[in-house]
């Protein structure tokens, strides 16, 4: 019989929306001890105590490191902490899971993958589509060249507005995870954006944007996102010269439309589905919660002494887009991330 | 260069809806040349010879006989006159196609398959459903053991009601569709049915209705038929041991649903889609008008001395056990459908 | 300010499937105070008690009552314990939500409910279907005639094998929801059935069964249910003189589909979607967890001393008309269900 | 009894795809009568002789005027020609419904539409999709403002590679339809484009086009447009601020989808459908072919002396807007379109 390997201790940082989701996981995961919660609001530290029986809740990441031993930290807070909180846990030695965007800005989050370098520690950032069991497959399948040639990848994410506190945007808060999703599925960078966008709801940033990107390898990426919209949509296409792929996020759903084999030979049906067909497939998967394989990703991690599966640099490409979909939204220009130049700086 | 066979030369008897249908696909048939059509409404043969410029209309088959040299026949007539109008199109020594239900009663039916084999003339009922592209695939599939031992067959064949003369009720009109096409993917035959009935409408027949059949190889079928239903409906679902097949006769696709494969492990999805799933395939295929094959088949038939691809006696099988619904509709009894005795007598 | 009443106090006997999810419900009920778990095996008890820290966790009821006051109990023991446990519950003074079917034959549920009855005890069944907001919305939509007479139900519940212990066959274990939920739409009970069933996998009982039922008041019922299918669907529709009303169980989605008011006047989309169309509408409706709905339903009949929201009588009546099914199965003749006699007794 | 106005003599000019579509629609008409057909082939002139008996076929259309008394022409012929065939049925005094794009270049658009305006003639351009009865009828419902101020249109226009001859990029042949549309129901002019297009398969244009566009109002328009994706789709939603709208252009269907008035408040569904949902309306319309429609209303303005259906300064637009799209792809900067500077002239 083998011994286990001690559990990792973590703490989760932040107990809004992300970070609750974050102790959920956890605290169900085997080969983890959640011992500690940061918040600073009483009432939310009070709610975590009263859900998780051995997880001590503290106002500060300092008062819960000085109070335990831990090996890795969920940073949930809000986008304009991320880069403290994350960097503290750094500084602390911990491993670091960090929420989307990262940080407000590309040079902070480039910052933050040089302190996780120096000091030769994971930090992942918590694009959770990536780890979507539907995701994973289309990259495989992608990889093994059933749709051949890419030419184009179009995202969907339209939704009702959350009702939460801090959104920013639909560009951060949404278009980020699908940005991630594509320079994942191309293995290749966002040369230049075009977007238009619009406000029109009360908050501080765009509420509606629709953009086209295009990547290094030629493949054209389309995002039409919002939370202006009655139903929930999270769709990604993807179009080769063999054939289709496309996803719902939302149900884990595969299909693959292979290009036309068959003619219809009848007008009427033909008028109405096109000239021809091929076999459309919808995949078998084992159906899993993103959240929890994002975990387990990170901790493999953790504990091979890996790389991040989600890289800080991944993450600051993801932010730099989605703040050149902002800045084109504003200037009705054609822009480069800024990390293109960054990265060749 | 090789010579092509003479064309055949056809009479349509009945300018209703079917017998224009015949006309308009015989008229466009290559090796098929539309002589004379047949209906004692002068208006019907005013069209029939504004719509087909080398047709000639007759009031009588004798007068059309009379006139033209014929090979075959398509007898469209109401129901009630099919037996003598068909007997006399043997008679007169043409091949013919007949529409379903053949004949009032299964004698008549049973007579009239007697007299084309007297005369070794192909008889083929129009049993249409059979030659759609996706019904036969799903025959091919079945045959090739995708689902295994067949389990169960379902039947859904609903719409408003179609506001046409000389309806004979859901079971004559509808249900022989279903019936047929369970005969001949099972190739086994109806030992017992049980029906609930209903009629609200007003006309000579049940509108609705619920019936269970079983076949001697021990697969049930189940009928959901009605013209009560707000949507156009007509789909056809077989189960097996190893997954499911299902038609949609209306817009051609056959989906093979393999049986699971993989276990959902998010109880999320979980409640939703069940607890595992397997590939699911729509098969491409070449669609085609069902009474455009269901034309070529006879007429290879009759070119080739072949069998009909549709019998007399495969008609009078679907008619027998369309009355017996109703009888059970009536009496509230199990009815073992009468072709069932004749057959064996 | 206002006292609220103080918390109804709970026992939960077996910690099964079901059992958990009772637990897992009352523990996160406002005004409920589940205060002990009850379940044979040790595992069991020890992961409740893991998982609800203030609930204590005993071998037998008779220990669970020894050690505390309680109000009410949830009985979710195997079918053939539940008349004894729900007996030994409500002689102890505890009002009852006892599992469906409420006992193995109609006798033993009549006799529960009587007991009930003598003790003036709330003793309800856990049909828990009837709870799901989108039946609950049809009802209303069918009680204000937005279908006119209602004709014809349908119920499809589809699903591949469950690998549970102690599964009861198919009619048991899921026709039962749907016959209770006939009977709750149509305020009417079950004149007749007429069933086939197979049973192909190991087991006791049929996991198929393909069966007609006939109401009092003219309606037909039509049941496809079965434990074979790789797809799981749970729906319902109901046909009646002036349209259709369907309900998907899992998304909990209410569909009105309205008589054609207009007419397709071209033949292309005519063929594929019949001759007229009228509005579908989806209606909006406040999606809940229906046992939970089921729940509140129960304690507030305790509360206001009102009836069980489905009574004992219900679960006698859907447990006799599933009994009449098995039998119409295994005998091939139109069976009506015990209880009507019983009733009329 | 009203005498019906004297039938009105067409031409059809080109019998390719579209022309004889045009041909086939005409010849059923009531009030028309299709008196002659042009094309250089003389295949196709026997062809259109065998179907039409009563229609002559010319190689010109000089030999056609000079033979009949006509009063209309359908021009169909490829793009380049367009203006000389357009203009020349002008000149005899005809009016003229012109296939799209119109003309090869905006100017040469404008050019007919003031030859026209001069003669008194209607110049209708063919963009058929305005026909569209679902089109119709979500133009009405956004101006009873069903869905308050628009934010945001989306068409997807996707399908296999047509395999016609003389294909002219997917911006002229495919996009056009939906920039034509959005004018339409926007009642607005386009104020700038940006694309991103890409041509794989064989041809002198683009075969695939991602590209944005705002409105003078302030809507934003995004279309996704190729002819690389294995399955047919024609789809098209409008986003407003008090819901969403969506056109299946094939099917005809009209949704509307209204703002969130009930919360889901189960998590489980949640999590898969969104915070809420209001009702989906599915509206009931009468379906119709939208070529016999585009006719219909053709006529009715030749009759009543009216304004085009279509202007052709509408057909410039369409045009001069995808000419946009085809410089912005290939410069990689957001383009005004021409007919904005011109139209200001």
């Amino acid at each position: 019989m083998t011994n286990s390997p001690p559990a990792l201790r973590g703490v989760v940082v932040g107990l809004g929306v992300m970070g609750s989701l974050h102790a959920r996981v956890l605290s169900s995961l085997p080969g983890v001890d959640l011992v500690a919660a940061v918040d600073p609001s009483e009432e939310r530290r009070q709610d975590a105590a009263a859900t998780y029986a051995h997880v001590r809740s503290h106002a500060t990441l300092a008062e819960a490191l000085a109070a335990h031993e831990v090996d890795f930290a969920a940073v949930a807070v809000p986008v304009e902490h991320l880069p403290t909180a994350a960097g503290e846990a750094l500084d602390a030695g911990l491993h670091v899971l960090v929420e989307k965007p990262t940080a407000p800005t590309e040079e902070q989050a480039l910052a933050l993958a040089a302190r996780a370098e120096e000091r030769a520690l994971v930090l992942c950032v918590g694009h959770v589509e990536r780890f979507n069991p539907a995701v994973r497959l289309m990259k495989r399948k992608l990889d093994e060249g059933v749709v051949g040639r890419v030419i184009q990848m179009q995202a969907r994410r339209l939704s009702p507005f959350p009702n939460r506190d801090a959104m920013k945007g639909v560009a951060l808060d949404l278009a980020t995870h699908d940005i991630d999703v594509m320079r994942y599925l191309t293995g290749s960078d966002v040369s230049r954006v075009y977007a238009e966008t619009e406000q029109r709801l009360d908050g501080e940033r765009e509420d509606m944007l629709c953009a086209t990107m295009r990547f290094d390898d030629g493949t054209t990426g389309l995002l039409d996102v919002n939370w202006l919209t009655p139903t929930k949509v999270r769709q990604l296409s993807v179009t080769g010269e063999q054939g289709m792929l496309t996803v719902d996020y939302l149900t884990q759903e595969l299909r693959f439309h292979e290009h036309p084999t068959r003619a219809t030979r009848w007008d009427t049906l033909a008028s109405l589905r096109g000239g021809g067909e091929g076999d459309m497939v919808r995949y078998a998967l084992e159906r899993r919660e993103p959240l929890r394989v994002e975990w387990e990703s990170f901790l493999d991690a953790v504990r091979d002494g890996g790389v991040a599966p989600v890289t800080a640099r991944d993450g600051a490409a993801a932010l730099s887009t989605a703040r050149a979909i902002q800045r084109s939204g504003s200037t009705h220009e054609v822009v480069v991330p800024a990390y293109r130049s960054v990265a060749a700086g």
